[in-house]
């Protein structure tokens, strides 16, 4: 008799995205002429910068030659790549991260997903409410937790509440935690850690022998100049921290999937005999065993954003969906919300008006004005009475979705 | 206090084709001038096909122009593939799957491992020894077995002896296991499974409500007329089996990455209440959360092999290699070695002479006439003794490779 994993019984309805797809379609498919207007899933709009498009292409022309056809790669990512990272995401700030402690993916949501499964299970994980929801639903998947409270909250997870009143901005846990996600800039509120900030979760880490899962997919939209881009740049991360990045933000990715995760060769934890033993080492060993490598043309396509022409390029399409978010959160300034974040990351966070629920706002939006935002308590229940902008959109679509919201609330 | 998962210390050595790799990389260091001959990993040689180039370069394109620019897709594939794949692998041999239940990805190794993470931890897994390491080694690292024991088995795992006696087809086994690997064509013995054999799987699997997990990866390979190629030709086996295809070794796809599990809608297993529910929404769940679909112009390269030109353009390759996989076995066989395999499949698997072990045979091959194949004990204790060369190799250096083998048992 083969059993099914019972804790994804403790899961609650469907991940935050399909749900909003599925309501999105069910509209459409009722009201076929109204024209909506998505920015709900964070999904980028733009295409492929012309340097990408042309390294990509080469890539696939290699795959059509015997001569320069490549089977399995390296299951670490292609050297060109991780080297190309190394360099201009890190030593180009001065971060010595090494090439050999990057590792190549499909995606940072396998990544931070896959990355509990080489941590035991008696480890006491932390995270943001709110947050991107996959840090909690795989920790729930894998048996991490208990089940969902009346609360809102699973049993055995701590959660770091971040509310207008802290900016977003999480207090140390009182209680010893083992596993630390933190996510800057932050989906979905769009708020940063300042340096100071991350300089205490780091001391928090190497005196508790925790380590922070640092979350930076969304750092290329940081515009100031003095907040980190990423966890490397505080002093003694290396030996407490791992950080995910992705291209999907950065570059367009998301339909092309491609990120990473560094796992610098000092950071150690507890084995069973309580030896404190390699981090890398287990999660290369799992990446050789679970996993075959990124697609060829893919990296080719990745490494091309380092080059001067792609640098400059990807620079002006973070420019355009950072021009949205000041659109948006000036706009809905003016309309009396309350507003944070789109200044460092694509993301503007909206206080509902009258306390209204998260998702009577969005059905509201959805059938009143054909607008789809994102519900903030998908993201957790601190979220509740908070909504989620994405600055991933057109332009027009943008202006368009700000006048219907004024003109919906002049009504 | 953060805890290493302490499953891992339960892995023997590296994973079977790094260590291979390792031992390759360190003798051509130190042999800088000598040819070496790559029949070891199983990785293919020949070049994309015109017609999956064509596709994926427009594929590439589409990214290219904001009209057609594809960002997130849909975490089970696009719509266009998975059709293509319940037509043209299914329905034209009589066989209904519906697209539906068919979920891409980004490979076998990845689909084959994380399979398991939708079932309860109290599932008695059965495997094939000899067999692709995998399914072992993910079923370790998920805390599913015991330690090792001086024997070469994990406890806890049921192996189901494949041997010369039984042309390497595994007899049912006698306890009751609940989640079956089956391999067929196989990795590494190439051996196929008749109907009748198949037929007896799912009776078993029915009877006791288990689930065969049947890997086809190399079905593409079958000549043989009266070889299922798929788990799901025996009738009943919608109700007991998931089945992973790729088209890594189809269509020369190991560097592009693409892939798909078949997981019928009528496919049940037991909750925690006992109660017999849906395997396929634990999948979908599990996929939705933890993968963000497949490369899109991967997608479309891959369907590029339905159409006409692709469907003959890749038989063409396989027939290359499978000439390949003739030449090897009727030179060993002339060499006086027994062989099995290389018929309906790409491997060709020896006996050694004189009870050599494989790893000695390995470091012969490799040391005396640079011909690199992969040691038999790797693919688990039943394997000792044998060798496995792969067809997957240009046809001059197969020759030569024979040639180099004749000369070094004749000296």
């Amino acid at each position: 008799m083969a059993y099914l994993n019972e804790n994804y019984e403790k899961l609650q309805a469907g991940y935050l995205f399909p749900e909003i797809g599925r309501r999105v379609n069910a509209y459409a498919a009722q009201n076929p002429d109204k024209k909506i207007i998505r920015m709900g899933i964070g999904d980028v709009t733009q295409p492929l910068v012309p340097a990408v498009i042309k390294a990509f292409h080469e890539g696939v022309e290699d795959m059509a030659k015997i001569e320069t056809f490549k089977g399995y790669g390296p299951e670490q990512g292609y050297a060109f790549l991780r080297e190309a990272i190394a360099e201009n995401e890190f030593h180009a700030r001065g971060v010595q991260i090494s090439a050999d402690d990057i590792f190549i993916s499909d995606g940072s949501k396998c990544d931070t997903g896959n990355i509990l499964e080489i941590f035991g299970m008696n480890n006491i994980i932390a995270v943001q409410d709110p947050v991107y929801p996959v840090y909690v639903d795989t920790s729930v998947m894998g048996g991490r937790t208990g089940t969902m409270q009346a609360s809102g909250y699973y049993e055995q997870i701590v959660y770091m509440l971040c509310t207008a009143e802290n900016n977003f901005t999480p207090e140390l846990p009182k209680q010893k935690v083992d596993l630390i996600f933190l996510c800057f800039p932050n989906n979905p509120t769009g708020t940063t850690s300042t340096r100071e900030n991350l300089e205490k979760w780091v001391a928090y880490a190497r005196a508790n022998n925790s380590i922070i899962l640092y979350d930076a997919a969304y750092e290329a939209y940081i515009q100031d100049a003095d907040v980190p881009h990423s966890i490397f740049e505080i002093p003694g991360a290396e030996t407490c921290a791992i950080e995910f990045r992705s291209f999907s933000k950065k570059a367009g990715f998301t339909g092309v999937r491609c990120a990473y995760v560094i796992i610098p060769e000092t950071l150690k934890a507890a084995n069973s005999k309580g030896e404190m033993v390699s981090v890398k080492a287990l999660w290369s060993r799992r990446h050789s065993t679970k996993f075959n490598g990124a697609s060829y043309p893919v990296q080719r396509a990745a490494a091309a954003i380092y080059t001067p022409e792609g640098k400059e390029q990807i620079a002006g399409v973070i420019a355009y969906y950072m021009e949205n978010a000041r659109i948006m959160k000036a706009s809905l300034e003016q309309q009396g919300f309350t507003v944070f974040g789109g200044v460092n990351a694509p993301y503007v966070w909206v206080k509902t008006k009258n306390n209204m629920k998260s998702w009577e706002f969005f059905d509201q939006l959805l059938n009143e004005i054909q607008v789809v935002g994102t519900p903030g308590s998908g993201f957790g229940p601190c979220g509740e009475g908070y909504f989620r902008f994405s600055a991933f959109a057109a332009r027009e679509n943008v202006i368009e979705a700000m006048e219907r919201l004024r003109s919906m609330n002049n009504e």
